[in-house]
């Protein structure tokens, strides 16, 4: 049920001319590192999210109710983006403390949207019981191995990319991005978790050995909040990632307000979680370290930078 | 004085390790064109124009009072810029009816500041009057050669990294970044240039055999409005650029909206221009024409896609 380079290759390959090849910009020196972020918002849907979507429908036998899932962003776009790009129906069940922009975007991908009192959680157990109904193929937003091996594909690209990279950091949400990332590299980069302080379900899991059901919030919760670590993603963390950072809402904010001011891209806090663990010193890099930072949303809402001009 | 492929290789090999290469984006099918995205508003300070400055002063003695420039917006920050990185002092004399969040940049790029009552003109002729009294090194915004020779470095490295392009989209506000990309084409490729309705100086200027003045204003006036084109670009233009087409404000701001929502780029006006010219049939390809746009700015107001969420 891991995942590693051979899974991640496959996906690559079964995926191709479906997601954007994504590309990467050199930031210059931070700290004393050579620092080079890949641009992965530029995805179709706007985060990395319809490589392990593509992967995982391409995968199945895809019955005649098509796919389900539930999500209240990232995931939901990309699985009505994959299937109506593939001739499938969707039905995405998003919870109703989920902002309305988000529902509607999913909407205008023609999925069809069911929106369930609650969150996230809700949202799940709800769509569950329609696909035991209806018979569709439940997507998981990233706790299954098809899901993770298509984000991986990320971290194969970047390697077609940079070829000298010593370290590349990565945003944990439930871990499917850096699960797919570390699997690819097996080890051969060091590669480094970024968590918020207020959800840090990966960080909860390495101190338990397993996942453990966490409280979360806060100013990135949007887009990495996550009430427990994928069981997958736990297992190739635990082997082949060096370790897990912890960055403050504040910080996540001066990475975003940092990439608009300095290069024009604007992130989500997710997007911005990884070169935030830089800035904030909360990993430091050695001297003329090359280090990647995964730029892997832009879903968020732009009046955050407003006031920036 | 003209601009060739001999000088804008000088000038790349000038200012090599001073400007980024901006990546560029495949953006799909587009009326039947297969359309690719340079992403240059990525460059520093958010638009192309540091490779003119940088070239400009990289190829002059620069006197002890440093450079001099007028401009309300990205080549006051180009300016500042380069010179900041080049060691040199820089003045920049700004309209008082540019936002002042320009001149804060300017500013904060350490440049000196002078508001001047009025718009570009009294700012231009202020900055001239100053420029007798301190022997600075004057920049212009688009009528040098060594300036047009550094925006041509984006057809140079365009031409790297795209070998199938049939025809590229620049916009054209005083005509420095369409002439260095027409001259390093030369011919060899159909450059294809687009203005807005309300700000076509170089259409009046093809139509008059030469740059003559003109009324502008409107959406995009801000990035491309320009009271005449520059002699430079306009005898490239007249060679080697195949037309030039007219797009309205309104299409303008649905290119926008469009680069937000498909690829999560923001970009100005300006910077938006050229997609706006496919997208509203201004320029119609033919069927598999390879198009490259230009995607040169994004100094603008994020508060224009707010409504979009």
């Amino acid at each position: 049920m891991t995942v590693g380079p051979e899974r991640v290759r496959e996906a690559a390959e079964r995926i191709a001319g479906r997601v954007r090849r994504t590309p990467t910009l050199e930031l210059g020196d931070i700290g004393g590192a050579s620092v080079l972020a890949k641009l992965e918002f530029l995805q179709h849907t706007g985060s990395f999210k319809p490589r392990g979507a593509f992967n995982k429908i391409l995968s199945s036998d895809v019955p005649q109710a098509g796919v389900i899932a539930a999500s209240g962003g990232n995931f939901g776009q990309a699985v009505a983006f994959a299937a109506h790009k593939l001739g499938h129906r969707a039905e995405v069940f998003v919870p109703s403390n989920s902002p309305k922009v988000k529902a509607d975007r999913i909407r205008s991908l023609r999925a069809h949207v069911t929106i369930v009192d609650g969150w996230y959680d809700e949202a799940l157990e709800a769509s569950r019981d329609r696909a035991d109904e209806t018979g569709a193929l439940v997507m998981h937003a990233y706790d299954q191995p098809e899901v993770v091996a298509g984000q991986g594909t990320v971290g194969l690209e970047l390697a077609g990319q940079v070829t000298d990279a010593d370290t590349v950091l990565v945003a944990i949400g439930g871990g499917g991005l850096i699960g797919g990332v570390a699997g690819w590299y097996e080890g051969r980069r060091r590669v480094v978790g970024v968590e918020p302080e207020n959800s840090q379900s990966m960080t909860a899991a390495l101190a338990a050995g397993e996942p453990v059901d966490v409280e979360y919030g806060g100013y990135a919760a949007d887009s990495l909040g996550t009430r427990r670590a994928g069981e997958i993603a736990f297992a190739i963390v635990s082997k082949h990632v060096e370790r897990v950072v912890l960055v403050s809402g504040d910080a996540i904010h001066d990475a975003q307000r940092r990439l608009w001011h300095e290069v024009r891209v604007f992130a989500e806090p997710g997007g911005a979680a990884a070169l935030a663990a830089l800035l904030a010193n909360a990993y430091v890099p050695e001297q003329d370290e090359h280090v990647v930072v995964l730029v892997c949303g832009a879903n968020g809402d732009l009046g955050v930078l407003s006031e920036d001009g």
